[in-house]
């Protein structure tokens, strides 16, 4: 029989290139689902931020900060922070954030996981990542656990 | 019960790094399918294009083009583009596409939607682009909407 | 009904960025399965690893190489590969593979298909790779069917 449980996780990050390990809090999520055979897919609800499966060590993640900043620099010239012509999708908190939108365009929005046998298929090195690529701010992860 | 409901969206595009917002026909298959708790995947069909979750703002696409092009340019040489030495997967109407390709290496042919409480769990920004990275043609994206 | 079928595919990879051609193995799993509508989600298990869709072209796959070495070059400098100063997750057989996990940053861990009217709903061109980005050894991909 079909069953599908999900629940979203709050984040309040507290900066530009935070990494957060989500992986103890899917698994727990699972745990508490029931289901044992199935899918998981942990997607986020933003667009400057990103979901990436990668190993937890920490100068890794200095690494890949800096291929991050490399590919779409701060420093680059994005016509989205010139608020001198642009007119859509304008709040009143505006801040240049082309380069954490271009980072995003080249990570993922969701990854989808298999669960088989009651265990996340997850490898000995994987584990899952939301990254904030803005500033600090409060963030939603949606996770859907869907199986039998 | 488990219900699932597929469609297919054709697309005529009109050229190159055209981005296609496909947010509105997706809610609307999502809708017409009556299932309310799941996931929908958007996938297409073709490999040198991408589904790409990211903010609808007339100068970011512009800014996205420039990053595609920056990482994976037209002006590179691509050895498969070199039809005197390729003799693998040739059509008579072959052009040099290998950029596309490549930009297609590190973009996504799917993305995996949370569907809970019969809402797709997009953020306020959150919109799905299909992006073309050849030349205009027609092309097929497929949704698959699975749940209860 | 909902049924799910879970596979794994061991590999004997023999070197860096090899690609492997799955479709036909993912194709048969499908098949054996007997689940003629609904997902089938292909999800590596490793960190210098990666699941992509593209063309089987093997001038193409050289070109993505090239494309891949570089965005993450062997030869820039990673702190995950300063073993002078690095204190996490290190074994006996550890070698400097820091730009084998960026590499993988910017790939995937997982892409979904759609499976309808019992096939696959793969593009004329679309094959599903798995990339080996570090150096030889056994790895595993996890294939999950679920639908009816």
């Amino acid at each position: 029989m079909l069953k599908t449980s999900h629940h979203s996780i709050l984040l309040q990050t507290v900066g530009c290139l935070q990494f957060i390990d989500l992986t103890d809090r899917v698994a727990e999520i699972v745990e508490e689902s029931g289901i044992r055979q199935g899918l998981v897919n942990v997607q986020t609800r933003h667009t400057t931020t990103a979901i990436v499966i990668n190993e937890h060590e920490p100068l890794l993640l200095e690494d890949m900060k800096v291929m991050l900043n490399r590919l779409a620099s701060p420093a680059f010239e994005y016509q989205h922070n010139n608020f001198a012509i642009r007119t859509v999708n304008l709040v009143p908190e505006e801040v240049g954030n082309g380069h954490a939108h271009c980072q995003a365009l080249f990570l993922r929005a969701s990854e989808t996981l298999n669960l088989a046998h009651g265990r996340l298929q997850l490898g000995r090195w994987q584990r899952v990542f939301f990254i904030e690529l803005d500033h600090a701010r409060e963030r939603t992860v949606s996770i859907m656990v869907m199986g039998q």
